[in-house]
């Protein structure tokens, strides 16, 4: 994303915030990483020109009564697994637009369901902000890159990237062919099956857009899953592209 | 307002637009004045610099799926008896201050819960816009004046002044040292009861910023009331500041 950023030749903020609203269990926000110096030297070498790190007491001086509700988009997949989630991810970006006041932002493809919720936010609100998304960077063995993956013990990090191969099982499904949405998703979950150790959250094929299950495949589809491996929940998605139905 | 915008030297913007979400009632919505030939001649007049009229198509040109809802200060009143009302202020406001963006925002103190609602929204969501609340103006009469006035008829517009004058009798009862809410709010009732063709939604002592109904009076207080005669809704309220208890 920074990198994407400075393509645009912009004076670019980073912004670093474990957002607890955010959060649905009280020990997934202890556990999760918060590498500051190591992300305050990563920024350096690579050109940020200022780094907000505020504390949850900057950005919640007082008890918050505003929450952002975006429907539809926000509803299903982690909408439904993690209850309020979207609401507070809404809400915590719109409060880093009015703070930093971006004329571009820049958010991962891999949580696509926040970056269609951003969108859509920005749409209805007239925010004057280009909501950009940046494609999923990944480990050379397909794993998507996400501060979650230093959980992972070695058992667990060698079988996280079948989540990356379902979604391709998946996709390949719809490339040749395939254009019930149950069929490519018995094929893709097939995969994920074979891994006791896998549980699975949802495996959805969605509206690019909408984020809502389809029920036929044409023109653009998101393919859209999250599972658990021991206590670390990953997500993936990949965007599939077919012609239109004859 | 406009005075009041002007007087801070403000290049000033009026925006006038009648926001279908907020009205409870078609009929309503459908019967709301919209003298805009009129509002044009009088902003010109006054040195509004822009006129912002957009249309319902022009703000809303998708179906709107973001919400912002404020809760504790919306909840009673006016939020207690037109459901959704403030969630369509919040956001449409929201959406004016993106679009116009405003160093300040002037609001009718007569709206006092909708001024609570947007100062708590801004707070909350670090909008930088100053949010300040105007004066009530009135008739000579004490009558509030507002868009809905003109929808009163002879014998309806000559008992509505008995809207302020029982809000006035109401702050007496404090001035004269009476500290229970449910005597204060009788006394001021009262006065409304006698007028059989006036029907009272609410009659309320409220904590001035959280707009919640008060067990004890004490510091600033705002009595806030809604009433109706025949089909026309008129709302009301006065600050009151007493010393604290001894």
């Amino acid at each position: 994303m920074i990198e994407e950023a400075k393509r645009n030749r912009d004076w670019l903020v980073v912004s670093i915030f474990v957002n607890p609203p955010q959060f649905n269990e009280q020990k997934d926000l202890l556990n999760y990483p918060r590498p500051l110096e190591a992300d305050e030297a990563f920024c350096e070498t690579h050109g940020v020109d200022l780094l907000f790190t505020p504390t949850v007491e900057e950005m919640y001086p007082q008890a918050n009564c505003s929450w952002i509700e975006v429907s539809s988009v926000g509803k299903y997949l982690c909408g439904q697994h993690r209850p309020g989630h979207f609401r507070a991810v809404a809400t915590v970006v719109m409060k880093l637009f009015q703070i930093v006041q971006p004329n571009r932002a820049y958010f991962g493809e891999k949580d696509a369901q926040q970056l269609a919720v951003v969108r859509r936010m920005s749409a209805d609100l007239n925010i004057p902000v280009a909501v950009i998304g940046v494609p999923t960077v990944r480990e050379p063995d397909g794993l998507a890159i996400s501060s979650r993956n230093v959980h992972l013990t070695g058992a667990d990090r060698a079988i996280a990237p079948r989540l990356h191969l379902a979604l391709q099982c998946a996709a390949e499904q719809i490339r040749e062919g395939q254009r019930s949405p149950g069929l490519i998703r018995r094929a893709g979950m097939a995969v994920l099956e074979a891994e006791p150790r896998i549980e699975i959250d949802y495996f959805e094929i969605v509206d690019p857009d909408e984020m809502q299950p389809l029920a036929a495949v044409h023109g653009s589809v998101r393919i859209a899953a999250a599972i658990r491996i021991g206590s670390v929940r990953l997500i993936d998605n990949i965007l599939v592209t077919v012609g239109q139905p004859g």
